[in-house]
């Protein structure tokens, strides 16, 4: 086997993994990242939001050459005419990509190949929390199932561990599960 | 003024919602909801979600006739090549996009009539947890910072008690900083 295939796994440059890890290691003040997005309302239910730059390992980046635009809206039995996800869903895709990353980032760290990584998350919700009928209810998920199936060159055990590291160590299961604090300042003119 | 110039503010349909929050008032069964994503790895850092369905109102949803991907992946600081905003960044999406909506529903139920809406938000991470460098830092965001711009026709005091009651039931506002139960399973064959 070529260098290049022992190094690549699961799509993943492990050797630059690998590196990464080392640097930051001896250089913890190149782990402060921040990440952005700004937001503007269009109309009803529909806004977009607009992600391009952030903060990482000592400067702000300057290797995306693109954004994205991402447009959120409302199915019409919450008022609105489908413009897009609605942010609720956004967070379920936030949840998904993140373990998913997770499982392929450690199974690569662990030697482990991939063939597959599927999941279907469901949260549900009581609507009169969040459309303020009601107080008892809360506003988001009451709760969130996430039920994946991941296939690999490993025996099942193996591949469970990979999904116990993953969630230990994914970023958005860690703020679904724990919250964070949010500050909310507002001008008006 | 027309009837339709009424009921219609902010892009929001008034009667229609004074008429779905009277019904879930006598039938809170109808507030039950549920969301969903599916998501399929595609290589590295790169996976997609597909968002369609939706159980609703005592029923699963007919009216959306479409269904919406979203890619996800990583910068190349994070071992990817940019195939889509991070799962971070969706989640600061998912933020600003439900508070955006809790503001103009809030407003219109409110007879404020918005000019514009518009966001920044930003979020702190130190990437040591999340790559499992150190078990110090924890994964996700340390906090997360929303700046809000909103213009309309009320006094600055009204605008205000806008933004302070569309937050107190936004979904993702509660989950974001309150945290959810996540129930996670998976198969290996």
């Amino acid at each position: 086997m070529s260098t290049v295939t022992d190094t690549i796994r699961n799509g993943v440059d492990t050797e630059r993994m690998f590196g990464t890890l080392d640097l930051i290691k001896v250089q913890p003040e190149l782990a402060k990242f921040q990440f952005r997005a700004t937001n503007r309302w269009i109309d009803g239910s529909h806004n977009r939001s607009t992600i391009k730059g952030f903060y990482a390992a000592g400067g702000e980046d300057a290797s995306r050459s693109k954004q994205w635009e991402l447009d959120a809206g409302e199915p019409a039995i919450l008022l609105g005419s489908d413009e897009g996800p609605n942010p609720a869903e956004y967070l379920l895709h936030a949840l998904a990509a993140c373990l998913t990353t997770s499982i392929v980032y450690v199974a690569a760290a662990r030697m482990v190949e991939l063939t597959s990584v599927e999941s279907t998350l469901t949260g549900d919700m009581d609507v009169r929390g969040a459309l303020g009928v009601d107080d008892e209810p809360r506003n988001g998920f009451e709760r969130i199932a996430v039920s994946f199936r991941v296939t690999g060159n490993a025996p099942d055990e193996r591949l469970r561990e990979v999904l116990e590291r993953a969630t230990k160590r994914s970023a958005v299961y860690d703020m679904v599960t724990g919250g964070v604090p949010v500050a909310v300042q507002v001008t008006t003119d």
